[in-house]
């Protein structure tokens, strides 16, 4: 796979150059054929003799920016000055901020705003604790939490490197759902401590949004919470998956006119994503299912599943999947395959394997950045083929699921989130795609398409809200005007 | 003690009167004839019969503002509709919100504030964990924690109820010393575990501030922080107390022309503030204290002291005070003193008490909403009142010192606060009220005097600076233009 230049990895350099006819053209030359992108370019000072440029330039790496640096030091009478790393500069002093609802200008608002007057508002919710969800931030707030067990593909690289994540995640918050996110991430991997942390913290959320925590524990740490929460605790990195890979499958079927229940789906990665996954599919009709994990087929004879704890993730796996007990290695499996779904690791598979498929075959290889079959061979003999990057089509990204779902929980005033909810949001996000654009090119819309969102949001509120008054509230949460 | 109409007991009354010469006044005379305010008065629709009128009245109370609505009701023609609280509507939904810096508007967007930017900023940050001071919203987040158990005046009323006043706080930061502060209201009053709690949130702030924790659970918890975090835990009700304290003291003492050496101080209340203050003020030079509680003055031999725990507050007050062994009650112990601090409870002396001390008396009478002496009685004989309360002058306002205190110690990055600071801070304040301002009714500046923040802050920071590498940051924490 040639990997396209991308503005995650964007530098700005400034540089003097003479002022003759060819001076920017030699420049843009030398970006180019260094297999860099110009992605813009402002002449800052002009003189008879020197121009000062800044030239905004997309590379494939790091190592590529350098070398287009080189290159560019190379040319003769260029003079380099500061080069700029723009992924870098926008997270200088952090991505989000905490802002001020009410200007404080006079003794008057002070009052109001803090003490005296808030004391009245205090004792209001002291009398009815419900009220913190009209006169506090708790209406609109999720907290995003971490222990930065498992960021990213990056693994178990600790609490304040996973902050920028966390940070991004906030931010993806607010511009899409409009919901105050703020993060927290912990000093503390154990079990037991993240979720007396979690409960503890919970007065001020009306939802939990946990990140990057590694398996086993994530399950745990979920359940706990979702037992002793009277509000909604999501893992995104396992239910946002799943949403939208039922989503995305549900719009692959239309195209390829399959359905769901004569599926045989073959699945790789029994993780957090691959467990949501698989339950999530089941739960919309899904009978035939394989899961390998890097020991090959799940089932229940497998050596390390004999004596396994009956409450680990793999051991539902085999009680659920594989009713015919299939064996063998996940290129065994594939044969014949209708849906092959990855979550896992680069490169498991190659294009003949995706070749043995059945007729109209789904491939989702959404290992990231690079995924379990290369989408090109894949897309040789597959009918519809998704991953999880940008520069592909189809896209796998949660960024579709989290903020619908958490404004349909909020507005809802929902205190669990379930699976009817997330049912309801993966069809829903499957509508956004209409007939007249549905093609196997598009099976999941843009992440700025601005109906996702909303669209999701409703949908997940009107089943939080059919569930009755012990899950959410009948009425609207909306302030009175 | 009189009450005067205040804005925190503000109601807008929107109502229909006749469209005569005398509608207006025999509104504004009804309101003002009734003991409250008119602080606005709108015409919102005008006919040839009616006018539609909003009109804002502060009252003193709830029950005074419902009987003002009454009278307004009972004259003639008028037509009353709905009455908004102006605090509670400024509650509605929450005072703060999270906001993002940058506009996530397309694609590559996205691809620098999140995946797959953020991954390389992450890794820079696994790989130097302080990169965090500068890459994330650690260099200016600042966290607000409670438990509810000591909210303002008003007791254990529960972090939900206690949010209004955190998100209160956390406003306050943003406009006085531009921090981002966010609220954590836990549900838990144990010790061990609020510890444990905040030990494990910190890896994303740069502070924290505890707030409205009872004592004595809030000695040992800010202790056991401390002693544990490379970042500072201020408990700002006993801390933020005490330097306000001191900087009104200090400039106190300019009016009156006393030494601090030389004062005899008594305190009434052992308590949180109580405690933080006496510390500060013995930092500070003051040689002759005496504290009494409930029970009386402090000293070794009262029965409550012989057995007590060494390490308790109270044990340390009769080891650190009272050094003549005076007994008896608060009001013997006044005779004859230079300076009385109350951070106690209302009505504990009266004028005659205050007459009984010495010349060029000082009277801060702390508590709240009703100080320890009526101030009119205490000023007929006292060179210098002051008081908790905005409506008379010299109010004693934490606000005058929490901000600027944390934005010196965030932009030092210090990794603690410690006495230096805080005396630092005092002074700064202090420092404020020049020679031609300063009287005995303008001892403490306003908190809307745009010099105290920075002030306070350009003081702790160097305070903390001084200190060294082991403390403090030796350079800059500001971002490059």
């Amino acid at each position: 796979m040639a990997t396209a230049p991308s503005v995650s990895y964007s530098i700005t350099v400034r540089l003097e150059v003479p002022a003759s006819g060819t001076a920017v053209s030699q420049l843009t030359t030398a970006v180019e054929s260094s297999g860099g992108s110009v992605t813009g370019l402002d002449v800052t000072a002009s003189g008879h003799e020197r121009l000062r440029i800044d030239v905004t330039i997309a590379a494939t790496s790091t190592a590529h920016a350098d070398e287009i640096v080189s290159k560019l030091r190379g040319i003769e009478g260029v003079s380099i000055g500061k080069v700029s790393d723009r992924t870098f500069l926008m997270h200088l002093g952090g991505k989000i901020e905490m802002a001020s609802k009410h200007p404080i200008r006079n003794r008057d608002d002070l009052s109001m705003v803090y003490t005296p007057g808030v004391a009245r508002v205090c004792m209001a919710i002291a009398a009815n604790p419900d009220d913190a969800r009209r006169l506090t931030i708790k209406r609109n707030s999720v907290a995003v939490v971490t222990d930065g067990s498992a960021v990213l593909g990056l693994g178990n690289i600790g609490p304040k490197a996973a902050l920028p994540v966390m940070e991004g995640k906030a931010a993806l918050f607010k511009r899409f759902a409009g919901i105050d996110a703020w993060p927290l991430c912990l000093d503390t991997q154990d079990t037991d401590e993240i979720v007396a942390i979690v409960k503890a913290i919970a007065p001020g959320f009306a939802g939990i949004n946990l990140e990057d925590i590694s398996a086993p524990r994530c399950f745990e740490i979920e359940a706990r919470l979702r037992e002793a929460l009277d509000i909604p605790v999501f893992h995104d990195d396992q239910h946002g998956t799943a949403i939208v890979v039922l989503a995305a499958l549900t719009n692959a079927l239309r195209c390829v006119g399959k359905e769901i229940g004569g599926l045989r789906v073959v699945m790789s990665g029994a993780g957090a994503a691959g467990t949501a996954i698989l339950k999530l599919l089941i739960a919309a009709g899904v009978k035939h299912a394989v899961v390998a994990d890097i020991h090959g087929v799940v089932h229940a004879e497998r050596d390390d599943l004999v004596n396994a704890d009956p409450d680990s993730a793999l051991r539902w796996i085999a009680d659920n999947t594989n009713p015919e007990g299939v064996t063998g290695t996940l290129k065994d499996a594939v044969v014949g395959a209708d849906v092959f779904i990855g979550v896992s690791a680069p490169n498991v598979l190659d294009g003949s394997d995706i070749a043995r498929m059945a007729d109209g075959a789904i491939v989702f290889a959404l290992a990231n950045p690079d995924p379990e079959v290369d989408p090109a061979a894949a897309r040789e003999t597959a009918a519809v083929v998704a991953t999880g990057r940008s520069d592909f089509p189809n896209q796998i990204n949660n960024v579709l699921v989290f903020p619908g779902v958490f404004r349909g929980l909020l507005d809802a005033q929902s205190r669990t989130v379930n699976t009817e909810m997330m049912l309801a949001a993966a069809r829903a996000l499957a509508g956004v795609v209409g007939d007249a654009e549905l093609n196997p090119n598009y099976i999941v819309p843009s992440v700025f398409n601005d109906k996702v969102a909303g669209a999701v949001a409703d949908a997940v509120r009107d089943a939080a809200r059919a569930q009755g008054p012990a899950v959410a509230a009948a009425g609207s949460a909306a302030l009175p005007a």
